[in-house]
């Protein structure tokens, strides 16, 4: 069957170098950064223009192949897994910046562009793509718009949803459609585009799209902020909140700051030991915002609610805090975390983490917890870490057991159990946590609109 | 078949006043803002909760009614038009704000909730609720959902759709869907919600939403500047959105200018008399940014941009100089327009206009035309104004002559027949002017899904 896919593309003007078959590729091509399954595509196919994405689509429909769209394939869920004989497109060759209309503050690009390209571009126009995140390096915007990727700066600038004014793609059943063409006003029927951007290529290929920038945030400011009891993080970010407009509100906490402080990479940021940190962001273009942020501080001090902190005076200094962050997830990935992505409201979050404290704390004492995340959307990174005297697959098997009670928890408080990780295959068993069943129906349903046969991306999400 | 289903409700619990059939109230409750359809409804129901539209969807369905969702009815399309013996479903009775999250600054209303009110609410809890536009006196959050509702501050904060975080939906197959719950994050299947936001109740009725809100805007400052040429207003709007954040950027030429003027109830806001103008308004809580807009309107003066211009030195002076761009559309109102709500890209609005005024004055050189818009946003409300010397339908008729031109220009700058006003009736017949066919055949597939009789507002969007 493969055989016969290469030999139609190839009448169809496909050259020898967009396939590859050979093993090595099929498992750099078929995995993402989940560790769960194991990569087993057929073959890997580079298209270089939107019209070669219909024709795969059309022939796989033809030739009845199941496709996985493949982007920078950074993805936390295995949503871009090929691991059943699939036929794994990637955009690598697709990552031309096409377009930039100054006046709209508007770029086309094709959706292989990498986001810190997008980002450097936008830099280089004056202007400033706020979607960042710890993969920004190697992920692609396709794939970004495929999971309605998040990340550190929500709090202010929202999702990539916020920033897509249009889209190119090619459906399921092989139409190309263009989607809003990059309006920012457009009242003229259902917005197709808000249903591709999180579909995880379960409806179609993006292939394009249209993104909106923003001008460059001024004079950055950081503060970290060291607390004693949980509930106070979220006393201090309404504080702040009520005077200041933040572009970040992060937290972690011990376990994360120890963990950290032993590889040497950072310095601990004030003398004073804390259970938990925040660390909040915002532009101070004029003294009087950099008053404003010292009285908060102060009063919040006054208040007992912090015990320490450090505001940046630099940005050299601003971009040193920010490690304390962005490190985490490298530092903590040696003790093989279980990553779970949840997000509850604001108003929801004290309450729900010592939930899940207690639930961890009864079953297993002797398991190491780590907490982060960007709660000021809500969202929070609960990392179990692996004890040494267990192997991976027992520790695994250990924490899907803790899975079922988290995300019964999740759900007393209506929360996501995937905040922007996407479902893909590993959240797939716990979908209806999050959505009942009837809404996974509707689900269905319309991918059996756009994708008929069922070859896009099939098993992610849903089966 | 009215009494049968009058029948039915009554047995499920329907009161007498949640019923009306009389003439009076058909016609009022029949009918929207726009003229050109003879409401012509059979009922009008009341509802009072989620479970009670749910049962008056799922009791048409048995009975093969169409329903028309209604809301304030100040639609400029018709889409909340009954005039094929429909059942009215009015969501007047379910007005109540219902839960405030001060920590996720989100309210949770009901779908008849008036616009203003909730701006009222927004602003008792120390925080604002951006979307505004002329008849938010009367439009409900509902309504507002149905179409995307955008309006003068799309600019900066966006469309309705940036700040719905929740939907309660009944669907036409009449289950109960709870959209998004809320969350900031959450990457979990397809995003339904953006799919019955600007559907216009074709996909089932809008109960509730849980809204965001936003801080208050600080010392808003309004500008006003005469231009000679429209060129020049876009590069005018290029240079003050190069170094400030605007929170609006309208425009209006001089027909507009001197009708108001006319009127009596504005004041000149300076000598010089410009084809074209401008308002402008942006927050300036320090005095810094106040001096930044000073040196941009100084630049823009010396480069021969602009000719004239004032700006507001207090809060009654800025709601002063807004009257000039609010009451345009009451003021051209006596004049019967033939109004057009168009959008393009911003780069492409200066040759677009170029095209249009063409093809007027080409075809109607006795045609008077009065633009004005949300230039910021790409978005031209075309008015063609009715000479004295013709009856309206003769005056329409000849518009729709002009609308097929106007919409074959939309088409070659890839723009929108309707940027905010939704689709509904008036412009059904135009669709495929923004959306293909093979769009316009998914959005029927689609409509099949979520209300597989067809009934939820039959014969709006396309037929």
């Amino acid at each position: 069957m493969i055989n016969q896919l290469i030999e139609k593309l190839t009448q169809q003007g496909f050259d020898d170098n967009q396939f590859k078959t050979n093993a090595e590729d099929l498992e750099f091509f078929g995995k993402d950064h989940t560790k769960h399954f194991e990569p087993n595509p057929n073959i890997i196919l580079f298209p270089k223009s939107t019209e070669q994405v219909q024709t795969i689509i059309k022939t796989c429909n033809e030739l009845n192949l199941v496709i996985t769209p493949s982007g920078g394939r950074t993805g936390l869920s295995a949503g871009a897994v090929a691991s059943n004989g699939e036929v794994v497109v990637s955009l690598d060759k697709m990552n031309k910046i096409l377009n930039f209309y100054p006046d709209d503050r508007m770029v086309e690009v094709e959706a292989g562009v990498i986001t810190k390209n997008l980002q450097n571009f936008a830099e280089e126009q004056g202007l400033y793509y706020p979607v960042d995140f710890a993969s920004a390096g190697s992920s692609q915007i396709g794939g970004n718009i495929g999971t309605n990727a998040g990340g550190i700066k929500v709090i202010r600038y929202g999702m990539t949803r916020n920033w897509v004014l249009g889209l190119t793609v090619v459906t399921g059943k092989g139409d190309i459609l263009e989607l809003n063409k990059g309006m920012i006003k457009n009242a003229t029927g259902y917005d197709f585009r808000h249903l591709f951007i999180g579909a995880e290529g379960t409806l179609g290929i993006v292939t394009k799209a249209q993104i909106k920038l923003e001008r460059q945030p001024k004079n950055l400011t950081v503060m970290v902020l060291g607390v004693d009891e949980f509930a106070n993080i979220m006393k201090i970010l309404a504080n702040f909140q009520s005077k200041l407009d933040l572009t970040a509100f992060e937290f972690f906490d011990k376990v994360a700051m120890n963990k950290l402080l032993a590889t040497g990479h950072v310095q601990r940021p004030f003398e004073s030991d804390c259970p938990f940190y925040a660390l909040l962001e915002f532009e101070a273009p004029y003294e009087p915002i950099m008053d404003e942020a010292m009285a908060v501080f102060e009063y919040c001090m006054e208040q007992g609610l912090l015990v320490d902190g450090v505001m940046s005076q630099s940005i050299a200094q601003a971009q040193e805090l920010w490690k304390l962050r962005e490190y985490i997830s490298e530092t903590i990935s040696v003790f093989t975390p279980y990553k779970n992505d949840i997000s509850v409201l604001i108003s929801h979050v004290p309450d729900f983490i010592n939930d899940i404290d207690k639930i961890v704390n009864d079953n297993y004492p002797d398991f190491e917890v780590c907490w982060f995340g960007h709660i000021g959307d809500g969202n929070l990174h609960l990392n179990i870490l692996k004890p040494e005297n267990l192997t991976k697959d027992e520790f695994f098997d250990k924490c899907k057991v803790v899975n079922k009670y988290v995300f019964e928890t999740v759900k007393k408080y209506n929360g996501s159990i995937s905040a922007e990780h996407g479902v893909g295959m590993t959240k797939k068993p716990y979908l209806n946590y999050t959505r009942p069943d009837d809404e996974i129906a509707y689900m269905k349903q319309l991918k059996a609109v756009f994708d008929p046969n069922g070859i896009m991306n099939k098993g992610k999400i849903f089966d």
